[in-house]
């Protein structure tokens, strides 16, 4: 499996890179519209055809680069089957895999940041978390469906099932962190550590943040596929 | 092997973090001062014990956290041998390795963005390329000892010698990158495919690069191991 981890610095959205070695399928999981040049110069490089641009959710804070993508290479545009995005070319459900030759990307639902939030399982040990579980944070539940309860048992009850050593791949990071394990945000997460459903909700329903600077272009862009 | 790698936006630099998950003994190789308080953080959370702070070379760009690391954890700095920080706790020679448990690093000269410029080799697959060899480019000749044809023989005479399959993480990216290949940059690094030494000598000549903010701070904090 090649596996490649791309950032926008703009966002600090991550964007990852999938592919089979064994067919030259490849996936890209959250693109970035900015960044789409840069990706397809990559696949064209690395000699990737480009199956799938998959959405973990409808994001807030940037365009997705799925519609960009399909008039370039011909992809599918994939995106969690409530997440209500008329124009793409398939919905994924929970528990769906998609297959990437011999690579496996299963769909997990984890709502609470929106309601059609997805994590994905890349093989046995890589979870994309999107903006459901960051490192040492989490998604945000103030718009777009949020609910911080629901966003609790999704980590807690999903994603916290997952043995200690499964590595958290997440859709942001502002820190410059690249990568964390279900066992270190399980000890070390300062929103979930010692937090019972009731005070993560109290905590998270007071954290009084401003909107994302793009919102208001992003969210109606990306239910139309990120045509803007 | 515990492999890290940790992002400083404003340099746009990369710091490792590596460790035996054996004997949880670590090593930071090119921290940034500004970011000392996030990675010490982390290795209290790992559980690590940093026995090195290392560097790849005297940076321009930003400010090493060597000295506030040496301070907070006890760790020794190590530089490479020529690089006159008089201060480090010790110097590295080309082919020394530095044994962390189980996990070794090795040194390999790779003079041409400074003179004393090192590339470390960690275990047997990953290539740490500081500013020699980056994803798609390399770092620049015009200062500090810098020389481009040096430069091209440590590039292609050393660094490309390692099999396709090898892992190059460098210094820094800009363009959201964070891994490639020997392979890769063989085939599509825009600054070496088709070149001669001659014409990359001429290439790197001529980049009119404004000179790095932070160099006139920088490099006499570096050489002094990061007091300022």
């Amino acid at each position: 499996m090649l596996f490649r981890q791309l950032f926008d610095q703009e966002s600090s959205t991550y964007t990852y890179l999938i592919a089979s070695q064994q067919t030259q399928f490849a996936i890209l999981v959250d693109p970035v519209l900015e960044q789409v040049a840069r990706d397809v110069k990559l696949l064209t490089e690395l000699g990737l055809k480009l199956n799938f641009s998959l959405e973990t959710h409808v994001h807030a804070d940037h365009v997705t680069g799925t519609s960009k993508l399909r008039s370039l290479t011909n992809c599918h545009g994939v995106v969690p089957e409530k997440a209500q995005v008329q124009c793409a070319d398939r919905q994924i459900k929970n528990g769906e895999t998609l297959m990437i030759g011999e690579v496996s990307i299963k769909a997990i639902a984890t709502p609470g940041h929106t309601d059609s939030h997805m994590t994905y399982l890349v093989g046995k040990d890589r979870l994309l978390t999107g903006d459901c579980l960051l490192i040492r944070g989490c998604g945000r539940t103030d718009f777009q469906s949020g609910d911080p309860g629901v966003l609790f048992d999704s980590i807690t009850q999903k994603l916290f099932t997952f043995p200690d050593t499964t590595l958290v791949y997440p859709g942001h990071d502002y820190r410059g962190q690249t990568v964390s394990t279900i066992g270190e945000e399980k000890a070390f997460n300062p929103r979930l550590v010692n937090q019972t459903r009731e005070s993560f909700i109290n905590l998270m329903n007071n954290l009084n943040l401003p909107e994302p600077q793009k919102m208001s272009e992003a969210v109606p862009a990306n239910r139309n596929c990120g045509n803007v």
